[in-house]
């Protein structure tokens, strides 16, 4: 007697049908076939399942593969299998229908992006890349494959050694190098175990939210120094009693765009050096320099007293998550001992790549070109200013990825939402100002002339000027 | 009037002797022979610099390329440019010789390596992985190279639920996975932030210390479950009043090899969801089964009660730093909020290939070459052991990269120590248990088989079955 177990589902209490697909092994069609049946309830808890012979008659499957498949559903906890009471759905898998996950509500994506903080994603070096990546694969020894070195990969240290010598004037051996998954994964490294005190921290009066609070989030409080056209006041650190270290943006103050004095950078190292304190260098931008050659980094004043910090995430792409700190050597064991005994971040695939990148010189290619194309954006964003808003002053431009736009007094926030609505992302100075601050607070835009694509530029300067107050003053005249 | 200030040095109060490099702008050769020469102290502190006209003359270089060099090095705060008294060298840089960081001490490399936890990683898929690479880095839209999103790219997720529902009887839609840098990643990002409370956590009383140690570190204290051959004991979780949510390794108990009972497997759930706790299936090396189809996830049975955390750490590389969380709908949002707004750690490249690697079967095609290759290195363990020393139990060989050899009470140490004498790389049983754990504490050694190159296989598996302690028990007979 060959009962129809599947067709009629006479014992299971439904009518119970098993689509296998066709491909695969029959074996894992009919698990697979099962377990969705008894999680939409096809197959209801505590029934019984067909006998092997039954189903694999109905199936033209062989006997075997049945009970393969039961054997498989009991083991996983689908069914139960008792001596004398055949194989039944399990009691208690009461198979919950499974919640929908709600689609996240993006906002609307700009129309023109100007906001600050990203290189062009549009110019991300593809080919190059990939030729690097091909070399630095095929050549390296198997061991990179094996758990990495928190380190990061010699040949990546030694590459950025030569590279930070040569064009940042960082003074550093590869031991010094420790590769981190971006600037905030580093100042997360020295701050978040055992490797500098978490004493207060002197940060720029004006500086990225989300730096300060990942720092207070770690347990770091931050107390700001006055900026100005010249950067940070770093003379200030001297009345600053309880602060452990400072954390400054020598070459391009970040946002406001002045380059830090030479005698304020000379004030830092020795402050430093008189207190047995740190400073912290971002070094954000550094690359990028458009009237002059780049500006040695501070680091090279006393490596043992500044802790150098950089990434690719402005020169290359911030989607690669690769960073670094150049420490001094006291710190070395201590920053390694945060990060324990393999590197539980950074992928050593991009690791060999961007060193066989740096060693064939096209960091250095993709580098000249992005200057290129930044230094002209920056000229035609200056030269549309002129034109169409000569009232409106530009700051920060002599390198970077953004200017700094001085607004009428209270013309901020109007500026923003004329900007919104014509679908024009870019920052307020405001967010960027530290809480703390003291001393005058303009008004002004941050606009990131580096993160539309090229075919995009031109559009976004023009919706840009147009969202720009008036000149009132110029009624008076 | 050409006075040699190189040469004699006579301002400058030493015999200064400027070495120019042979590549790149006279300018900037210029500026780093004098950085190098203030810094090593051949320039003194305070001393004047020779006039413009002077040095170019020297040197054979334009009088305006020096003046350059100059301007940049007050710039960096290395001279101070006084009107009427010249440039000079700043004194307030006393140039510190940089200390030297100490070579780290890193252990002789084993000669033998079965230390657990790791695939062979000389057969990384090169080939098929700089293929994935080629196709995702070209096809990737242009936006994959801005800041990555948190959630983990949309082209990985998808992939990664249909692996992961086709192979692992995983039960997701992309919206419900976020991209990790790996299991332990995984682990602090659950628990770091606000996604989940930090209550007592049941574990395995045999596990990874390093998990344990993360756990503590992150305010989450471990009890731990009984463990035998059936996998942890989950009917004591009901006994276990504070306990928040159970990690466990249900598809092979880690170390010590048995899969999770089916029973004990619906009393975990059955658990999670009268307590409304959750259960955290830490699904290691859950696609290397050797002796049937691979064991369905336990999420299968709960995808609101179960966390379905996985990685390519055993199956592809620990070097490339990706893993994923299957999560519970309500758990999504909350998970995304501790990442942040942007990806601050796994790279974008790396998921794009990852996925492309998924899709195009190469990740199947490279998993059915491992489990070939493990499995007969398995057979090869057994078979040897069976031969050389018969009195040697092994277990947790149905699954995994690892096996558990059960030695005589009392010989772990000792053994260990022939071991480590003979150049074999691998683990004792004893640092698995947890400090709390109550009941049998049996000696024995956790033999990562998978880890040599097949070129060294045979040798390694030689070298163990030396180090292994006699039968005592055979001279009795």
């Amino acid at each position: 007697m060959s009962e129809s177990w599947v067709n009629s589902g006479r014992r299971t209490g439904s009518d119970l049908h098993l689509e296998l697909a066709a491909t695969g092994s029959r074996r894992a069609a009919l698990t697979r076939a099962l377990r969705d049946a008894v999680r939409d309830g096809r197959l209801a808890s505590g029934s019984r399942l067909p006998p092997y012979r039954s189903l694999a008659a109905d199936l033209g499957l062989a006997r075997n593969t049945v009970a393969e498949a039961y054997a498989e559903l009991v083991a996983e906890g689908w069914l139960t299998a008792r001596q004398g009471s055949g194989t039944r759905v399990a009691q208690r898998v009461g198979a919950p229908a499974a919640a929908r996950v709600p689609r996240r509500v993006t906002g609307r994506a700009p129309v023109h992006n100007l906001a600050q903080g990203q290189p062009d994603a549009a110019a991300f070096p593809r080919t190059a890349w990939l030729a690097a990546a091909r070399r630095a694969v095929g050549a390296a020894p198997n061991e990179a494959f094996g758990p990495g070195d928190p380190h990061g990969r010699t040949e990546l240290r030694r590459a950025l050694a030569d590279y930070l010598a040569r064009a940042r004037g960082v003074r550093t051996e590869p031991e010094r190098i420790v590769v981190t998954a971006g600037f905030a994964a580093g100042l997360r490294l020295l701050f978040s175990g055992s490797a500098l005190q978490r004493g207060p921290l002197a940060v720029e009066a004006y500086g990225l939210p989300f730096h300060r609070e990942l720092l207070t989030a770690t347990g770091v409080p931050t107390r700001p120094l006055p900026v100005d056209e010249q950067g940070a006041d770093t003379a200030v650190l001297g009345s600053l009693d309880d602060v452990r270290a400072a954390l400054l943006t020598p070459a391009h103050q970040f946002p406001t765009g002045g380059p830090l004095h030479p005698e304020r950078r000379v004030a830092a190292v020795d402050w430093a050096r008189a207190r047995g304190t740190l400073v912290l260098e971002d070094d954000y931008d550094g690359d990028f320099r458009y009237d002059r050659q780049p500006l040695g980094a501070l680091q090279g004043l006393d490596p043992e007293r500044v802790i150098y910090m950089g990434s690719v995430s402005k020169s290359l792409s911030p989607a690669l998550r690769i960073g670094w700190l150049v420490l001094p050597a006291q710190l070395v064991e201590p920053v390694l001992a945060v990060k324990g005994e393999r590197e539980g971040f950074t992928s050593v695939v991009d690791q060999l790549t961007l060193a066989a990148f740096l060693d064939s010189g096209a960091y250095d290619r993709h580098l000249r070109r992005m200057r290129q194309r930044y230094r002209r954006r920056r000229d035609q964003l200056v030269a549309a200013l002129a034109a169409q808003a000569p009232h409106i002053g530009v700051s920060g431009i002599a390198a970077g990825l953004h200017a700094v736009l001085r607004l009428p007094p209270g013309t901020e926030r109007a500026t923003l939402k004329a900007a919104a609505w014509q679908g024009v992302a870019l920052d307020g100075l405001g967010p960027f100002r530290h809480p703390d601050a003291t001393g005058p607070a303009p008004d002004g835009l941050v606009v990131g002339y580096a993160t539309p694509p090229d075919h995009a530029w031109r559009a976004a300067l023009e919706a840009l000027c147009r969202v720009l107050p008036p000149d009132l003053a110029a009624g008076d005249a």
